[in-house]
């Protein structure tokens, strides 16, 4: 079977090392000159615009999923084989506005933080008002990792915030006084089953995720986000990983956002859990019987932003296993990451700190006091 | 680092997929029109005896190692950069004639079937009426999964089997009556640092592998296959995995031959321990800490020879994992293996038996009985 991903960035790069061995030939789509997937399969260079390369990719492959979750709608509505898009064009909509994700959050019943639709200062000045000067505002469409986004305080002048994401169709969502993230990642196959990931704490560093560690212990939020994203899947009829990244606020889940894709969060699934996010993503588009999710032990992931350190320090710490995903070195630039394994927590930490990843203790403690 | 692989077959393609996180580039050599390494690595054309491409290939690479160990010996001693070459000329040259590696063992006092020097028919007769007439008869080089083999029995024609293997260069090993097999991997690090994955034991169908599990439990065993692999890799000075094969006479190894590779046996080190052999390898290579060989529970691999089974019904079983090479069908060829992973022998067991692999229930019992 030959799958096409759109996008090459890393989450093509690992999906292709996890589709060599299933047998599945894989080949990537990308605008960029460069891109890290190229290592590992073949890569079309070309904008995801234009139609009749685009149109001869998907043609050429059985199945086509996504690496990024931008890819215009529209570009891919015309396309004559949609039933090869896993997951499908009505997921990958939902998630591309942040509209419409909140809308569909709240037509779930899935708890979210209250918002506002901006396209003008008035009324964003309006709505700051209503949230009592708190919030965040963020472009409605193409935001990732902390871009498009600002945070907004009583003090703030809302001109020049809007003017920051260039006065750009926009949402000011509530500022959300959480304890802690956690994603819930989740597969569902092409016949309905539906296969949860264990939860997974998340740390942000400037919007941009910095460590994550899993199995999340809590019994009650596992129920809670597992709940959710079934309402999720199911509604879109979705097949293949969803991951929804939520706040948790007093011991309740707050939705903040979803990715129609394989997460960065699941990257520790890789050598943490007996199957992958990117082998099940994969098991779930091609029809082949999905993998177990469970974790084996406990396990964190760090993430290396501008330029990869030295691999020594890293390696020769216990457990650790390294994701170098061959980019050039650029600032803020997620470059690659560490995944830290081990049988429990207490051995997860004492390894974390041995090499100097702190923040999963902060974590942990965090977690214990919310 | 750039990584070069002499051969792209099925070892060069687990190289490869192993060697992108760690943030080696790799490429591969072969002769081959067609290599299953070309999926996920630049593979160079050229036939090994072709001294300026060999050349060019080495010189383009910081480290060369090996996926085929028959690589001429002669075509290699004229590189310029010899130090390149992980594992050494001196290893590759004693795993690559019988005669040698069986000298190499006697002279380190491992323990090694009786054998005879064959040039002409004279010395094979000879040779079976010391043996009692039972023997294999091998040719001394370029024998892999029992090709250049032949059985000899007190009925069989010296000349008939001395001209079934071309009337090449040969040895005639004593028959050992053996209850099972096992091997033993190791890697050694260019500081010295050996780390030795537990024993696997297998079982080989029509000369080649079918079926392994490790860890293997018996202490006794394991100490003595440690033991017999270190003064190998002393001796040989050597730099990556290297694997020894023997049989078990008696609760005592006999050496049968050794890989100066990572070895079909040691392809269930992907899912059943924390760091493969393919990891291994490349992490002593390429001078990187050596990660940890510790089992996570118990494993078994079964080989797929000639064409690729329908992967739903294993991968609808629990722990396992698919490895299709992605080769083309052919009668007798390695084309890909399952690797199925449990929390203990029971569990392994349970599985193995709901796939329909009942070679593990036989080699446990067989071990038993040992």
């Amino acid at each position: 079977m030959k799958v096409g991903v759109l996008g090459a960035g890393q989450l093509a790069r690992m999906l292709a090392l996890a589709a060599h061995p299933l047998g599945l030939k894989v080949a990537a789509y990308d605008p960029a000159l460069e891109s890290c997937a190229t290592a590992v399969c073949a890569v079309t260079r070309a904008a995801f615009e234009d139609a009749v390369q685009l149109q001869a990719f998907c043609a050429a492959h059985d199945v086509v999923t996504f690496d990024f979750e931008n890819v215009p709608v529209a570009a891919l509505a015309v396309l004559n084989n949609q039933s090869a898009l896993r997951p499908n064009l009505q997921a990958l909509e939902a998630a591309q506005d942040r509209i419409s994700e909140k809308q569909l959050f709240e037509r779930l019943g899935i708890p979210t933080p209250r918002y506002f639709e901006i396209s003008t200062v008035a009324q964003l000045r309006s709505a700051i008002v209503q949230l009592n000067g708190c919030g965040i505002l963020k472009t409605r469409r193409l935001g990732y990792d902390g871009r498009g986004q600002v945070r907004i305080e009583p003090s703030s002048d809302a001109a020049l915030a809007f003017s920051s994401i260039a006065c750009a169709p926009a949402i000011l969502e509530q500022f959300v006084p959480f304890s802690y993230e956690v994603s819930q990642i989740a597969v569902r196959a092409i016949s309905g089953e539906i296969r949860f990931y264990p939860l997974i704490a998340n740390v942000h560093r400037a919007g941009v995720l910095h460590l994550s560690c899993s199995p999340w212990a809590s019994t009650k939020l596992s129920g809670q986000a597992q709940a959710h994203v079934a309402k999720l899947l199911l509604e879109l009829d979705y097949v293949g990983v969803l991951a929804v990244e939520f706040f948790v606020v007093e011991g309740e889940l707050v939705a903040n956002e979803m990715a129609p894709r394989v997460h960065n969060s699941g990257h520790l699934t890789i050598e943490g859990n007996v199957t992958s996010q990117f082998e099940n993503h994969l098991r779930a588009i091609a029809d082949l019987p999905l993998g177990s999710t469970d974790a084996r032990g406990m396990s964190c992931m760090l993430n290396f932003l501008g330029e990869m350190p030295d691999p020594r320090a890293f390696l020769s710490g216990s457990g650790a296993h390294w994701h170098d995903y061959g980019k050039t070195a650029r600032s803020g630039r997620k470059v690659g990451h560490v995944t830290i394994c081990a049988s429990n927590k207490t051995e997860l930490l004492e390894r974390a700190e041995a090499l100097g990843v702190n923040a999963l203790h902060a974590l942990l403690e965090q977690a214990e006091n919310a």
